[in-house]
């Protein structure tokens, strides 16, 4: 199972709008069809949307049809602004859309030819590199399970949401492949459900038990002790170690310190945004009312009634044991050590 | 709008499974209709319920065919019984069951005719109290609430979920009778969506200005400062003011807590079981795994994903700011007060 597969020169991507009714893939030939699938979240996940942009981009140089460099650099421009605006707050999409751009600018003198070549390449290593970080995540961050734990996760943080394996849900496979004895409680997450329809479906598909709750559920999971860790991806981290994540996350921070139970994030470095110092700082998308007044063909609510539809929320630091990265698991204080962290792995 | 209404010897109670998108009235010619109501939450809502399951034995009664006595209250024993056995949380519905059969018990050495027409008043008397009794709790609890004031509730504890007015909803409705500026966000109420269909339509009807939120955003609600108060009902309540309600509650006095937002719970004197000293002796209701994998025709979990639903959860009273009853406010310590009120009220 792959959300986002490079297959002769088409993005693939699982529909992850019609699970798990349906295993639909699109394909995507064009930079303006994968900027339609991030915003429409077939694909969706920070590192996945991190991923099937930079395809974009290598979809964009390729199906350029001029002969100057130049123009082609233009096209690029054009290509990257639209990937950009699909949606603000995943730090990875951005990431991933400065990393092609770096390699387009340290190219700008070959010609067309070399320059599909190599930015193909480089959204070949991008989706690469965030399968093998998410295993590294795994690698670290399985210590922090006990051999017997009950964890609760939120939304899907799982191989669907990146390039492979998953962050959170990597950890929880990392700790299963390590002899460990996990079960996870997966809140459905509304509005979107990506929990119930994605999370339970992978986990399902792996054999690692999972019961499903509502987001309504987990206080009182963990009032009856039934919860021993809570861990779940990020969208952004900033430099003070606050991570702004699918909406109910804070509650869940809120829940899980009341009763004094350990809660992780886990995130690739490509996450983490050096240049924002605090949560305050990220852009919070709103999404569009009918999210939470409509289901398919179901009217779920009064259909003119007010709507407040933040996507994300943000968690302060102050509530996180602990964020596990490809480069090891980072500790209070977060500044100090987010800073070392970056210095270490030389960016 | 009347949740219950009695016509003609018939009960007639608005079908809460399916508001907003459509207002049907089912008629009740039978006890055992009462009972598959309630069962199946066309009709819901503690006080409610306890209105519906009374009129339920008072159709018992007028139906009952036979000349003896005896024999009518040994059909009203089982009537009661299949009624009981219908929603196992909320007290209201045992303490109307019970009040009935006070009413047949002071009255077993009068004729069937009698028995039918004192059966039907007290049923009656049930109904109108109730009503009374919201207007009560509205007059005390609108001095709790702020003149200007962002009140976040769950579930609905409305006018559908009692015989007119409100419990939470009635305190809302008050204060802004009492000219206060009120806003209401309702949280959708997963897995139901009782404050998605029925909160945010019953205040649309009455002009009070609502927002419809998901669960799971009431966190980051409170974490802006857009709450200035929680308000929600109860299905029972313990002689030490533990209070279960509609699962998620407990999640948001946890939060609200946090936040050092009142919290605040609304409810008449039936819903007081005195007979329980905390809330670890309250059952709890589990609902079928169906109402979190699938609403309507649409499937959104895994078929055969294991699912935990529970309907209710227990609020501890040390997080709770106030209990406003129909004889007054009731704060911490909360055992000695109950039970003052309790002795004030004469029971």
């Amino acid at each position: 199972m792959k959300s986002v597969e490079w297959k002769d020169q088409v993005l693939h991507l699982i529909d992850q709008t019609l699970l798990p009714a349906e295993l639909k893939i699109v394909e995507c030939h064009t930079y303006q069809e994968v900027a339609d699938s991030i915003k429409t979240m077939k694909v969706r996940g920070a590192p996945a949307i991190g991923v099937a942009a930079a395809y974009g981009l290598a979809l964009a140089a390729i199906h350029f049809a001029g002969t100057e460099t130049g123009k082609m650099i233009e096209e690029l421009r054009r290509a990257k602004e639209v990937l950009a605006r699909t949606r603000p707050t995943a730090v990875n999409l951005f990431w991933a859309l400065a990393r092609m751009e770096r390699v387009w600018q340290d190219h700008r003198d070959k010609d067309v030819k070399t320059l599909k070549a190599v930015l193909e390449n480089e959204a070949r290593a991008i989706d690469e590199e965030d399968q093998a970080m998410n295993r590294r995540i795994g690698d670290f961050g399985k210590e922090l399970i006990p051999a017997k734990a009950r964890i609760l996760t939120h939304c899907n943080a799982g191989a669907l949401a990146t390039a492979g394996y998953g962050t959170a849900l990597g950890v929880i496979r990392a700790a299963q492949e390590a002899g460990k004895e996990v079960q996870v409680y997966a809140d459905e997450t509304r509005p979107l459900l990506q929990g119930a329809r994605l999370t339970a479906w992978e986990l399902m598909q792996d054999n690692i038990p999972v019961t499903l709750i509502t987001d309504s559920m987990a206080g009182y999971l963990m009032q009856q002790g039934k919860i021993d860790l809570v861990i779940v991806g990020a969208d952004r981290i900033t430099a003070n170690g606050d991570v702004a994540n699918k909406i109910g996350t804070y509650s869940l921070a809120v829940l899980a310190n009341y009763h004094k139970i350990p809660f992780c994030v886990a995130a690739p470095l490509s996450t983490i945004d050096m240049d924002l110092r605090t949560g305050r700082e990220i852009p919070i998308e709103e999404r569009h009312h009918d999210e939470i007044r409509r289901l398919g063909n179901l009217q779920l609510a009064p259909k003119d009634v007010k709507v407040y539809n933040p996507a994300f929320d943000v968690t302060p630091s102050s509530l996180i044991e602990a964020i596990i990265t490809d480069q090891g698991i980072v500790k209070a204080p977060y500044e100090e050590n987010l800073a070392k962290l970056f210095k270490g792995a030389g960016k």
